[in-house]
């Protein structure tokens, strides 16, 4: 027999394959920049939120983390792995999914796919860095690194911030031409190249997104001139990095959650004190973002509890009257709540 | 259009009416008898376990945890929530889900309600430090809370240890009636008591599960006799208890994980460096359990992550080749690891 389970016991459940059709539906631009607002605006009241550092569970291959947050309203929660010797078996370096529950009763209200989500916030998120520290006028973007973020970085730069004509660079030319095919017809100028220096040539903006899981310099101090912004995606965990530490050196440095950043980002290579503005600060108007249009601004991105919240929020949000979920019984919810042994007897 | 995943990409979902089958279809008694020996085992390497307090997200009404741990070859966690208000409002005081992974990729093998699975996983927790530390002799149960955990306590008992006589006691005698009705047909003599002392007098073994969120003195000193094995379940936060702090004085009191129940059990009554013994010592053999006849032993249980796992291993392993799961496209898989977003891209 099937027992009739009531509303509150149900938990709607977006799939990779419902999550890709409501993102069809919104259309991939539209979602992305309602996503930066959505992280926008919860970056706006970030004192709100309880803050954790991520809680990892680490082995020889791999990492599998959870990362929490809550509002006080609504609590979220994603579940991510980092296996980057993944991609060699066939599977995926990064999977993710969440939950999004009320604060109130402790009952799940959302079970996600994160791991599109994941994609699309994450360039979201570089998209509202860029929106508050880029100078106004930037409309070029070298995206050095050309693999699986790199093209959701580039529909999110111009979804947001309008910025259309894009520098491809990877080391490997197959992963930039990739990038180039499924990004034709969408509405950017795009250029191919060989070298990173030929990637940054008149660029406003630099995004890097590259995987290897070392200390790397994807850019040299000399490669970056007056006004840029940076956008250092790829160095996301301890012993990755991006950027020469000179570089950062005469950056101004921009964060989502310092102490993570401090463990995790580009800066993981400067002293522990180094002086960084918290994004959210800009973004609610506490601090300075940009102060000439000769800066180089640096946005440190790790990702944060909070972005996944904001993207688990929209989507539980957006799926109401459509049919990009199902419903699973997810939550045992007998007529007395203190009988849970006669709705297991009764099930008999 | 439906995307084809592939099998990696598909997680078993066991729902809560999927999970009373699989109870059903193994036996209520078998199922508890084999949680256990998963349990014991568990416990018997505790060595090889990652293990960390839970990780709380509190507010003025409740908290809502996760409860991570992994042995290096598997990874599970647990979503659990606690607000005693929910009863009043005809929710459930704790529901609870979780997810078993793969540590060598880091994907996720199963996802499962655990509201059905926390009772039945912590009755036999109860039953497998019963088995360690009451007298062999002992056959009577004193059942003190007779609420939703109750039946479970009684069953794990009697399918672990034998213990087929039961004296309920409860505040509320409706709950002591629900009790004895479910527990009806089921093999056990039972004595519904009207008092705690009536419920205590001769039994060999006390089971404690009331759920009042405060310091409560359900047993008091001079109720407790030479010989007793106590189980205090119902003490499981901070601010909870349910023993006067002179019996945990004179009892030998044994913990699951101790840093945890130093904040959550019994003992948070006493100075921070009360002697206790971790159980899992006494099952691998490197301590002591009961020492004499006349021992007051105590099993001060709050629950422990690695009960979970256990609990989460012995599902995923029994759902096999049964009917009694589904599996949710969870994981994105594109063809291409590096190309996630050709993936979303074709799906429009």
């Amino acid at each position: 027999m099937t027992l009739k389970a009531s509303k509150l016991a149900m938990v709607p459940f977006v799939s990779v394959d419902n999550m890709m059709r409501l993102v069809h539906h919104v259309g991939i631009e539209p979602f992305m920049a309602d996503l930066a607002a959505a992280i926008e605006a919860d970056f706006a009241r970030w004192d709100l939120f309880d803050k954790t550092p991520r809680l990892g569970s680490h082995s020889d291959v791999g990492v599998i983390e959870l990362m929490p947050t809550s509002d006080g309203i609504q609590y979220g929660f994603k579940y991510v792995n980092g296996h980057p010797k993944n991609m060699k078996e066939g599977l995926q370096t990064v999977t993710a999914f969440g939950v999004l529950a009320d604060v109130d009763s402790g009952y799940p209200i959302l079970f996600s796919e994160m791991t599109v989500l994941t994609a699309l916030r994450t360039a979201a998120m570089s998209a509202v860095a860029t929106r508050h520290l880029a100078r106004k006028d930037a409309r070029t973007m070298a995206m050095i690194g050309n693999g699986a973020q790199s093209e959701f970085q580039c529909l999110a730069q111009k979804a947001v911030n309008g910025i259309d004509q894009i520098r491809l660079y990877d080391i490997d030319p197959a992963a930039t031409d990739k990038c180039a095919a499924n990004l034709a017809g969408l509405g950017f100028e795009l250029v191919k190249c060989t070298t990173p220096e030929d990637a940054i040539e008149g660029a406003d903006v630099i995004t890097t997104a590259t995987a290897d899981k070392d200390m790397q310099t994807i850019l040299t101090d000399n490669m970056v001139g007056a006004g840029v912004h940076i956008n250092a995606i790829g160095g996301d965990c301890p012993g990755k990095t991006e950027l020469h530490r000179d570089i950062v050196a005469r950056s101004a440095v921009f964060t989502e959650y310092t102490p993570q950043t401090r463990i995790e980002g580009e800066i993981q290579q400067m002293a522990p004190d180094h002086p960084v503005t918290e994004l959210w600060q800009v973004i609610n108007g506490a601090a300075q973002g940009r102060k000439t249009a000769a800066d180089i601004t640096l946005f440190d991105g790790v990702g944060f509890a909070i972005e996944d919240f904001s993207a688990l929020r929209y989507v539980h949000e957006k799926i109401q009257d459509t049919p990009f979920y199902i419903d699973l019984d997810l939550i045992a919810d007998p007529d007395d709540p203190r009988d849970l042994f006669g709705m297991l007897k009764r099930a008999g």
